[in-house]
C-alpha cells in the first residue's frame, strides 16, 4: 500500500473513504506470479488475515465453504477505460473485464474456506498479491450468487494463460 | 447519498478514497419495499447509470449475461460487528452476512444484464434502494465465480421471509 504521511485531502461531496480490516497472505510477490484468476490455481493457498479489532465480525463463517474476498489492487497501474485484459489481446471496456487497473481499484474474488484460527482464515484458490489490503468479506450464497449458465461474453472459449509480458 | 458540503477530513496513510461511478435507479424507494436479496425478487428491474465520463469502459459489456454490481449502502444503520440479520433471529458476525451495516458499507450483487443503451444498463434481480451509488460492475463468469454446490452456512433451510420490522 502507498505509504504516505498523515495528510489531509479535500474530498468531494461524492467520495467516500475506506480503511482496509485486514490483510491478504499469498505466497505472490510479483506481478508475474501471480495467477490471472484464482480459479485457474484452485490449489493456490492463502491466510487473510483480519484485524484483530474485527475479529469478532467473523462469528459463524467457519460453517460457509466459499466466501468473497473485496480487496484493493494497491499495486495496479494507471486506469485505462478501454484496454486489452490478460486474456485477451483484444482491448475491452475496463467494466467488462477483471483487470486491476479500474475506476476505485476494488477486486473481487471467490475463495474456497479451508479453515479459521480466531482471526485468520485460511483459503484456496486465491490470486491477489501478498499484503493486499483486504476491504471486506461476504459469506457465498449459491441461491444468490451461483449461476452456471451466465454466459461468458469475450470470454468465450478463453483458455488460462500466462499474463502477456510488458503489460499492465 | 450524504450530501455535505466540500470539506477536508484527515486520512490516515491506510485510508482510500472511492467516488460513485454512476446510480442505481430502482422502484425501491425505502427500505421496507427493497427485497432481502435479489434473488428472492428474479424480476425486479433496475436501471444501472453509469456516469457519462465512464461509458468507454462499458465497451463489450452487452456479451455477458450476468453482471456483478458494487456499491454503497449509503443509507445502512449503524455497524454492529455481530447481529441478527434478515433472514434469522440468531447473531452472526457481519462478515458472515449480507447485511448492509458493515465495515467499509459495499454492497455486492449479481443481476441479469437484459439491455443497454449507451451509458445505461437494463438488469433484473436488483435489490438495492433507489439513487444507490454505484462503485464498480465486473462480468460475472460462470467459470470463476459459480459453485453451486457451495455450503450455506447458517443460511440453510432459511426460506425468504419479509425484513423483520423494528430492526435495521
Amino acid at each position: 500500500m502507498e505509504n504516505r504521511n498523515q495528510t489531509t485531502l479535500p474530498l468531494s461531496p461524492s467520495e467516500m473513504t475506506i480503511q482496509p480490516i485486514g490483510i491478504i497472505h499469498t505466497p505472490f510477490y510479483g506481478k508475474e506470479e501471480a495467477p490471472v484468476q484464482g480459479a485457474f490455481q484452485p490449489e493456490a493457498v492463502g491466510m487473510v488475515e483480519v484485524f484483530p479489532e474485527f475479529s469478532a465480525a467473523l462469528k459463524d463463517i467457519e460453517a460457509f465453504t466459499h466466501l468473497y474476498l473485496i480487496y484493493r489492487f494497491d499495486r495496479a497501474g494507471e486506469i485505462e477505460l478501454v484496454r486489452a485484459p490478460f486474456l485477451d489481446d483484444e482491448p475491452h471496456g475496463i467494466f467488462a473485464t477483471r483487470h486491476p487497473c479500474r475506476p476505485n481499484g476494488l477486486g473481487l474474488s471467490v475463495v474456497r474456506l479451508l479453515s479459521r484460527e480466531v482471526n485468520v482464515l485460511r483459503v484456496a484458490g486465491i490470486d491477489v498479491l501478498d499484503a493486499t489490503p483486504l476491504i471486506d468479506i461476504k459469506p457465498y450464497i449459491p441461491r444468490f450468487d451461483s449461476y452456471p449458465d451466465a454466459g461468458e461474453g469475450w470470454l468465450t472459449d478463453k483458455e488460462s494463460r500466462s499474463k502477456p509480458s510488458g503489460r499492465e
